[in-house]
Order: C-alpha cells, then structure tokens, then sequence
C-alpha cells in the first residue's frame, strides 16, 4: 500500500465555491432565460402588482423581502447555470405561520410560488421557470430539539446539512445522510427531493429515516405529520407523499429525523483499479467481507478525479490509474474495525483486483480524501456547461454507458465521466462543454434515458425529475402512475401554484 | 452467568398454534359476530348474487372459489377471536390480473371486498365485518427471482414469510424483517400493514426496505410500482401509499423488496433484571457498546413470559426475575461479534443492572429462545380473550401503563403484562380475561390512548388500525391529516369497496 505522504492541500469548501459561481452567474456568465432555451409556455397564473408585494411585505416584513433586481438575481439561477427565471421577489418567512398566510393568500390570487432550499439540486427544480416568487427557507433555521438517548432531532426546514452534522455531533449522533453540497443544502430540500447522498448505503434513505414532517398544503393548511417515533402505523403514511414531490405537494417547513449514533472508528481508503470489472469486484468484496461497518463505497474514473485535483489544485494521494475507489468504513470499535479494513485490503491487493491505495482514520487526511469526491461536481462545471444524468443500473452494465456516450457526442463534449455512488448501483454521468448547444443537447437525450431505460434502471436515481427531465418519466414510469401522480396533484395543489413546470409531464 | 443447560424442549410452531386456533374457533369457541358486539352499520353495499358467483368462478375456476360455511368460516375469523364477519364466498386468486378482473367488477357492482393475507393481524383488518366478499391471497405465492448479488426479491404478495426466508438464505441473505407470525404471514400482508417486528431496529422499516410495489386499484387498474434499484427519484413516491394504508387503497399483487447479506455470527443473549430502569439502562448500554452489530432489543415481563413458557411445557433457561431481555447481535466476524458481546454483559453484570443471564450462538438454542419471546402472543389467548394495545412511548416512560392499567381494571383482568421492541420504544401491553365483556372494554378504552396520547406516543406502532381502532386514530392523527387521509381514499377507491369500516375512522 501507499502511504499517506502529501499535506497541506489547498482547501476550498463548497460554500466557497458556490459564492464564486453566484458571482460569475450573477455578472458575466448568467444562462439563457429558461422560457428561451427550453421553449416553455408560461401559465395562467397572475402577474404580480403592487397590492401582492403590499401583501408580502405585511406577512413577512420588511427585511424578509427581497425585490431588488441585484439581490433577487442569484435565487433566479441554479447552480449549474443550466436554467434562468426571471422572479422579482423573494420571501423569507421565519415560521411555519408565515408560510401559511403566503400560500393562502397565492392560492387565491393564483400565484405561482417556487420554494426554495440551499438551491444546490441539479435539475433545475429549485428556481422560477418564469416570474414564479420564490419562497426561500433560508430564515427557518432553528433548530427545535435534539435528544441524545432516542437520536431524534427536530428542525426547521432551512436548516442547513452541515450545521445539523456538527449539532447532532456534540450529542454523539450523525445524520443519516451526507452529500457534497452539505455547506449550503437545506434538510427541507433533501427531504423534499429525498436527497440519496454517501451514506445511503449504511443508512438507508429518507422515506425510512424521516420520522415526521410538518407542510404547508397549496391552500395554505397546516398538516402536522410530525412524529417523534421509529415505529408509528397510525393511517396512511402520508408523510410520504412530500418526500421526494420536490415542493409540488406541499412545502416542507419542518422535519422529524432519526439519527444513528456517531461512529467511534471512521476509516477511509482510497484506492487505484485498472478497470471497471474490477471496480465492481471489488465492491462485492467488500460488501462481503466489511458486513455492517460499510458506509460508502464510491467509484470514480480518471477523469471525473481530474475535475477536482486540477481545478483545485489539490492532488491525488495516489498515483494515477483509470479507476478509483473510496471506501470507508464507520463501526464502535476502533481494533475491531482496523482488523477487518486490513484484511480486506490484503485480500483485495493480494488478489490483484486493486493496484494500489492508501488509508487514513486521521480526520483531516480524510476530509482532504472526501474533497476528492466531493469537488467533482463544482469542479466540472469550470469547463463550462455540464449535462448531468444520475441514474440507478445494474452492476454488471454500471459502467457501459460512458463509452457509449463518448462514442456518440465525440468532440462535441470537453469531457465525458462517470463517478458514483456504486454501493447504491447509481452512476452519475457527467458530460462537460464549452457551452449549451442544441446539437450536443439532442444527441444525448433522450439516448441517455432510452440507453438507462433498456437496462431497466431509473432515470433518476437522486437527483430528482426538477424542471430538466418531466418529459423523460415515462421512461422509468407507467401511464397508470403518471395517472396517480396527476390526481395526487389535482387534490393537493388543484391551482397548480406550488412548484409549476416541474416534476409532472407537461402538455398533458 | 448461568450456563445453557436445560434441552429438547418440546416445539410447537406458530403455525402449530394457529391450525388448533382455528379449528377451536371454527367450532365451539367462535366470537359474537362483529356487527352485534361493536354495533356497526352495514355500508351501502350490493348483496351477492348466484349471477355474481357464477362470474366469480369465471374468473378464478373452480377450485379457487369457496362458498361451503364450513370451509369459509375460519376466513371470517382473526387471529384473536376478536372478530367475526360473515361473509359466504372466498376467492384465491392466482395472478395480477384475475385480481384485477375481480376488483373490476365489484367495483362496477359495488361488491364490498376484504383482502386476507396469512390473517394474522392483530386489529381485525384481515376479515370481513359484514358480508365482505374474502380475496385471499394465498394462491399467489411465487418468488420470481432472488437477485444473491444486489439483494433483491422479487415475489407475489402471498409469498410467506418465512419461506421466503428460508429461500433468501440459500443465496447468503436475509430478509429485513421478522416476526413472531412468520409461519402464517404474507409479505403483501406485511407490506400493506407495515409490519415491524424484531428487525426493525437493525434493518429499519419497510418503506425503507420495499424498492417497489405492484399495487392493483379498486377499479382493476394495474399500477406497476415495481423497481429494482435501491435509489429510484422518479416522481412521486407512490408506493408509499400502499404501504401501511392495510388494504384500504389497492391491493399490493406484487412486492421488490432489499434484504441485507445473511449475518455470519449471530449470538443471542437472554437476561434477567430486577426493575425496568435497568431494562432501559441496559438497552442504553447495548446500543453503546454493540453499536452496529445489535440487531434485536426486546422486553419482556414476568407475566408476559409466563405465557410463553406454562401454555407450551417450555421452561427459561435462567431463574425468575420480573424482567427479562432478549439482545441479538448480527454480524459479519465471530470473534470479533462474540468479544463485543462479551464485554457488553461482563459491564453489564458488573455494575449491577443484570442480574443473570445466558447466551449462545448454537441456532436450535437460539430458536428455543426466541420461542420464548414468539410464544408470548399465541401463548395469552389461551386466557380466553385479550385485549391487545401496541403503543410508542417515550423510553422513560415505557412501562409506567402497566401498574396504571393493572389498577384500573383491577380482578376484571386475568393478566396485564407488557413487553416489546424495546429498542424501537414499542410496548405491546396485553390484558387478558376469561371472555370479552363491555365492562373491561370500557375501562381500557379509551383510557389507554389517552395516556399514551398524553405522553404524546404513537397508539398503534406496529399493528395498525385495522377495525379496531379507527375511533382511536384522533389520539394520533390531526384533523387535517385525516381529512387527507379521506381525500386519498376517494381518489383511490371512490366506491368505497376496499376493505370497508377499516382504518378510517366511521360516521365521517
């Protein structure tokens, strides 16, 4: 094995990254308006006049309104710069009231809202398509309770991931899900696009750790689904329905959430492959071998792992090889743990499947592993644009659709990676340009969902449908469920102000 | 610690219990039909025909319609001879579409219809109320395909569980959960309901397990839900709808569900305490120091073990003691399982808080152990009936509903015992006198959901609401979920023909 030899990476977090990009978007590099690029027609929905923002300000206040063009900008465009509304305000309610009396008042007057988290998702759900206000959640932060003994901790929506981590820390828990855009992504948003993430393998998704939610219907109610129990078969199970419904159904305003204990022994090794068979191999291996105390284990090809050395100039801690693999492991006892990682790895190594790696329980040199993975997807967009697919495949054929599409966009693309979260058999495909082209566009959809479709896997594993890919359920959904979507969203939002033109089919 | 020395206890398997319950039932110890004791109202529902029976048989064939009494009889009856509808004709089908060409036409003739599993509910959802006609579930038992690699299940809903248990674990996997019922129950069962069970703490819930659902709607349409991926983002989520709305939605045909790689050392310990502080300091304690590898926290009282050890000649292993535990470790390495395990009972047994104690990892002892913790449900009816409540409550408050109940109902009851998934902060409190009688009913009811209301818990954790306690679901339910809740059912099942008088609450 390689040792652990380098240091003193230069670091730059995701927050940081993302005030660079607000600033370049919000000045020279700023997307096409969405209603152009992608040719939608606006609804009914009214135009909003002075009296509207009299109303807004008289909910929210005055310093919870933003209406200046400047200010207002940034929550018009999404993080890959891939889409552009063109709101003129934003609200930031405080409380679950406030949200309240702004639905009520928009459900009436028929004013189309787009919620709005951390705006770190990455199909264009989480800002306006049109003039749509934007309901930031940014001011519902609090956190309201976290109990030790039970690992139940309950907050407001805006709540943001990474400052939750630290809380639950202190009292000897983790969060059941991690994922790159921690610094800025709000626990509303990851519930509301049942965010997937790092630790899924290890802890499963939200729709089992989530054990309460709070929403404010279209018409303004209030539902109260909160629960502060593992184990509660009181009805439907309709906490469900706003899990995943990317703000279509309801607003989240605030979470119930189970949180496992925090691991006393964290190891992580990162290691060079020659090729995809044994990627695959290997994670097998693993999974066999490191039982309960698996908790990630992530592909990435050479180069997606480009994206977040050069850019970042933050190097890899091994040498260079086609493939990569992070794999970390989280159990209660540091020895036992140790024992089981090293024999893996010998097995591994001794077998020929994995060249080379290295591993690490040092916090820190973790964290600089961890950006390795992490900085991918801030790192690719500094080649432009990227066309992002997140898609769920059997493993055997995981990796089969990247030559494919290298094949078909050619030169047309600056780069086309595949990295992922292979322990939960989801590949994020990432293909990079200098610039949006129609050309490039057309010849990757819809081959990529027609491609993920023949293999019987989805076409969105965690990103969600968002904006950019409605037309493209039928892929992974039946007629029949289409159908059940739409009465879903006929009874819940029967004007259709929460969230338009997003996740359900349009023209239908 | 004691040593394991007693053996060949005498086994009666739960399906055992349930063959002689049946046939007791059918014949000299059958409850008051329903209508009379919980003085219902017949829905407005059509009354069969020779025509209709005729097209029944149509359908399924001959051998797959019953309409003998004698034969019908045991369908019309719960597990705990609590209930008894009247209904005169059972339909097994054995494909999604005959269940759909079914559903079809009773919708169109307003046929009222009650889907059974293995009909080993404890809330009386699983048989009729009134005339309901029986869609027994049972002829549709076929595994389509166990995936060894990814984990993945694919069966027919009236697959039972434990055979698929034992199939999952010829490819080296295991299934999510467990229960005492698992000889008789159906998966479809459990899904529609659910169920939690000894699992649960381990493996978490089945919204978190089941990957997708065939689901067949109360006019016939079929809804493929079905996926094979562990992460699918495509739209809404509506599989959850299905589960845990215990048949009152659509009738699951068809299930996908994850099951984790088989542990390859599990040790199980039974233990004997002096007071429930300890109980709850000693679970604390387990989740501490065995972390990832616990994967079974159960309670137990001296008079809910009495029930399993006198009704079936099996005596425990250990000395009386008013509480009892019973702690499952799962997981990937024997030596380093057993060591964690054994410095877990040496701190336990040091500081006090247990008393004594046995572990072993031989499985036919482990069975006879878990026979002790199985036996407890089958073992109490034979007081002659049993009042059944399965409860969330706060850990520090979890038993205080024993002694509040025990003088409540003073020398009415035979026994008030209490025990459960500990680890899940689940009670099932038990009250058991000769026979049902207005009196004890309405001393418990609805005295215990108000305490556990109080304490703000769930009152149905695992069970469900099934027909006894839709009037109850207000402790646990806001106004405006249950209004939502009736919005969903007249979107899914606007005839009202799935499993009427069940779940949601009557006279609204």
């Amino acid at each position: 094995m390689a040792l652990w030899g380098r240091s003193s990476y230069r670091l730059l977090n995701w927050r940081a990254c993302r005030s660079i990009r607000k600033y370049c978007s919000a000045s020279s590099n700023a997307p096409d308006l969405t209603k152009n690029r992608y040719n939608v027609k606006r609804g009914n929905y009214a135009e909003l006049s002075p009296d509207d923002l009299a109303t807004f300000e008289g909910i929210v206040g005055k310093n919870r309104i933003l209406i200046d063009a400047t200010e207002v900008e940034s929550y018009n465009i999404d993080f890959l710069k891939s889409v552009r509304g063109y709101s003129r305000v934003v609200l930031k309610p405080k409380t679950t009231q406030e949200v309240s009396e702004i639905l009520k008042y928009c459900n009436k007057r028929k004013i189309a809202v787009c919620p709005q988290g951390g705006n770190t998702g990455l199909v264009g759900g989480s800002v306006p398509v049109f003039d749509e206000i934007v309901l930031s959640m940014q001011a519902m932060n609090k956190i309201e309770a976290i109990d030790g003994v039970s690992g139940i901790v309950v907050c407001q929506a805006g709540s943001i991931l990474e400052q939750l981590e630290e809380k639950v820390h202190e009292q000897g828990l983790c969060m059941p899900l991690d994922l790159g855009a921690k610094g800025s992504c709000h626990i509303g948003g990851n519930v509301s696009t049942n965010a997937g993430g790092l630790r899924l393998l290890r802890y499963g998704n939200l729709h089992g750790s989530v054990l309460g939610v709070e929403v404010v219907k279209a018409d303004g109610t209030i539902l109260d689904l909160m629960s502060n129990f593992k184990k509660d078969n009181t009805g439907y199970h309709l906490k469900h329905l706003f899990i995943g419904s990317e703000g279509t159904l309801g607003i989240v305003t605030k979470v119930a959430i189970f949180c496992p204990a925090a691991s006393k022994a964290i190891n992580l090794a990162f290691l060079g492959l020659e090729n995809y068979e044994n990627v695959m191999k290997t994670f097998l291996m693993a999974k066999q071998q490191l039982g309960e105390i698996l908790s990630s284990c992530e592909m990435i090809d050479a180069e997606s792992l480009e994206c977040s050395t050069k850019p970042f100039n933050h190097p890899s801690p091994i040498a260079d090889y086609p493939f990569y693999m992070l794999i970390e492991t989280s159990g209660s006892r540091v020895e036992h743990d140790e024992e089981k990682l090293h024999d893996f790895l010998n097995c591994a190594m001794d077998s020929g499947i994995v060249l080379d790696g290295t591993t690490t329980n040092d916090s820190k040199k973790m964290k600089d592993i961890w950006f390795l993975r992490e900085r991918i997807a801030p790192g690719i967009i500094q080649d432009g644009f990227c066309f992002k697919y997140d898609i769920s495949l059997p493993l055997k054929q995981f990796y089969d659709i990247i030559p494919a599409v290298k094949k078909r966009v050619g030169r047309l693309a600056t780069r086309v990676c595949g990295y992922g979260h292979i322990g939960d058999s989801n590949l994020h495909l990432n293909v990079s340009c200098p610039e949006f082209t129609q050309e490039i566009y057309k010849l990757l959809e819809p081959f990529v969902y027609e491609f993920t479709s023949d293999l019987k896997g989805s076409i969105s594993a965690e990103h969600g449908i968002g904006f950019l890919k409605p037309s493209y359920l039928k892929y992974s959904k039946s007629p029949e469920a289409l159908d059940l979507m739409r009465e879903m969203k006929a009874v819940l939002d029967p004007n259709g102000i929460l969230n338009p033109y997003k996740v359900l089919p349009r023209n239908s």
